[in-house]
């Protein structure tokens, strides 16, 4: 006899990885026949489950469920919604129950961030206290690598491996023609609060190869008069000089470099615009020619380049919910625990959502060199495993075979909802 | 008994394949002893000549060499320096002659642009009249695709490899989020004056999926009102819009998009801005949110996601360059000739450098669609044979393991030059 169905969703940014967690989740559910009865993807996250809107994951073509694991962003769709307290909202608790009550979902999977553990938290004690337990475990996933006790957070390794190739890449062909053209090359990446990004860049500085000579951190107040007197010597050593730039950097004033200077025409504040305050600024007070790069998007969705590593950790922790739900466990995430660095090892382990919920992991000081421009051996040690393996998708026509999901959903039970 | 020696000079902007026509001229090269003495390679391309700095070829790493046809940017440096006429500069021309006899070159392999076409026909020509005849042989090479005669220029296929990969993974990231966050998501690629990159990206748009939606090109004057009504409706239909920019899209003032609207902090127009100009109009005129990335060097460098069939273009093209002037001929340029789209089968042929000097090759009118913002059915014919093949680098710790040549000079013969 089937057990009580299931439902999951994915929360926030997406990754190049977060499908491979969904289906490690998938097919381990599926592996516990006995345990756990349908499964349900919400559409657009937690949205799908306040409207009712339950993808059949049953009903995936084959090829779509065979191709999940290696298609990045989210194919079920998600969402920048955060779910309040239920004593702020309690009709979406309310709603939530309702639904969950009326599909006869048991088990509750959300795949994101800090904030959706926080939520899953909510949701499991929330279900608890009304008599409808939910068993709630969290996935973890976020570029942003900020989720605490887990070694890495699923979708981080992969933006790390883009991000180290990229700079190696721009920084031969800048070398290669410094002489008579671009002097200085700069790489925005994500990062608005932490250098994880910035730092992994790092990697790049190996075999021989120069760049990134500079790397700019948010945990670092940006000085302009360093920075120049830094990309000076740097040009004068190497001929070139490539950085790599976190969007989240400030100044003394703790003001987003972002924000300083650039004005469009209507005399609004330009955003986004690290890299080419940057490069104004090397090209204004050094005279350099500069070049710039924002990877935006790409760098999270590159999932040509992802790191095997952290398709296979994205995995297996989906997988891993599974078997704790099994367990019967909640308000719990599982975690990727580093036995070693080299050889890199790893196992699988858990944590309680409280213990999880709204903590997030900086980038430890020590992983900056003394002149705040590049990354220490302790941060290549904890780096350098995350990237490693590469996991190319299929290809077809030249280009990555990527999966589309045609949704079926479940007939709806309920009332509409206004969200 | 060996014959005169060789010089090989990159030129202009460096590509992700540029090296591996080098390696396609020394291994043929090397395969004809008795015709070619050394191979002697220009520092920064033709500034080595002048400089008399040449880089010994035979004194490269075998790991070097074995690795040049897998490594982007221009591994023996490259310039931006375009010699003028004999007339306009003899003492340049004099110069190269005096560098020619006294290390005994006898062949002149130059590898790049149209400009470096032209150069090579003139170098052909002054030698022949003073007596010294050199074999001046052109190799193409241009990310632009806008040589003539050749079917395709090395280093263009990998472009469009990439951008066509890249739109396609961060569509799909935008379209999972798209209901509650980033509606409108821009990639500025290269292309000045020709929307040969833009229209490649065009590619993505197969196998279920939708971007780009909207290619702006440089053939057609932008539209600010025609675009935003596009991009609404487009939104309105697919929830998001993927948009690819040519960096050389112009107003009806026939002025850069990248130069209107934004100025900095000082007054000054800013550079390089089309993406944001974009973004900036899409928010203030239809409120949605944005981002954007711009590919920059990125594009042009990604020899990790390199076309297999650019690489073996390359390699051909630097190989028959070899044979042509095993031949005995001079000023010409071998060219790929297409004898059918599908399956795609190609030849080598070659054209007079003097049809092919200063002539740029446009875009056909026939490859954008009557809207003016995709590519027509005739464009993927000709686009989709130039990505085919995954030329993966080998990978080291994760990364791709690219070289570096350690230079050994020839020692310098003549008294310095001041270039």
């Amino acid at each position: 006899m089937a057990g009580r169905n299931v439902f999951y969703a994915q929360s926030g940014g997406v990754t190049a990885v977060i499908n491979a967690s969904a289906a490690g989740l998938f097919d381990t559910i599926e592996s516990y026949p006995d345990t756990f009865g349908q499964i349900y993807a919400g559409k657009n996250g937690i949205l799908g489950a306040l409207r009712e809107e339950l993808i059949e994951v049953s009903a995936m073509s084959a090829e779509a469920r065979a191709g999940l694991s290696q298609t990045p962003g989210g194919a079920f769709g998600s969402c920048r919604y955060k779910l309040k307290s239920p004593n702020e909202r309690p009709e979406q608790y309310a709603r939530l129950l309702d639904v969950f009550r009326a599909h006869d979902i048991g088990y509750f999977f959300y795949n994101g961030g800090g904030d959706s553990q926080d939520t899953a938290h909510k949701v499991s004690t929330f279900t608890r206290e009304q008599g409808f337990p939910v068993q709630c475990i969290g996935i973890p996933k976020t570029i942003d690598n900020d989720l605490p006790f887990t070694d890495a957070c699923p979708g981080f390794g992969s933006v790390a491996k883009y991000v180290a190739t990229s700079i190696r890449e721009a920084a031969l062909d800048v070398e290669s023609m410094a002489e008579s053209s671009t002097k200085v090359f700069i790489l925005e990446v994500m990062g608005r609060h932490a250098g994880w990004i910035a730092g992994a860049s790092g990697l790049s500085k190996a075999d021989g190869h120069l760049a990134p000579q500079i790397i700019l951190f948010p945990e670092r107040v940006f000085d302009p008069e360093d920075f120049l007197k830094t990309v000076d010597a740097v040009v004068a050593r190497d001929g070139f000089c490539a950085i790599v730039a976190s969007e989240g950097i400030k100044n003394a004033d703790g003001q987003f470099l972002a924000e300083t200077g650039h004005r469009d025409a209507f005399g609004h504040a330009q955003l986004g615009g690290v890299a080419s305050t940057l490069a104004q600024l090397v090209q204004s007070r050094l005279g350099l020619k500069y070049h710039y790069a924002i990877a935006d998007y790409l760098q999270r969705a590159a999932r040509h380049i992802a790191s095997q590593t952290d398709v296979d950790q994205a995995y297996a922790l989906g997988a891993h919910a599974a078997r704790l739900a099994e367990a019967g466990r909640t308000a719990v995430m599982p975690i990727i625990q580093r036995l070693s660095d080299t050889p890199y090892q790893w196992a699988l382990d858990s944590v309680e959502l409280a213990q999880v919920a709204n903590v997030e992991r900086t980038m430890p000081e020590s992983f900056i060199t003394a002149d705040g421009y590049g990354i220490t051996e302790a941060a290549r040690r904890y780096f350098l495993p995350l990237i490693q393996g590469e996991a190319f998708p299929p290809f077809h026509d030249g280009l990555p075979r990527y999966v589309r999901v045609e949704y079926t959903f479940a007939p709806k039970r309920l009332p509409a909802f206004n969200v």
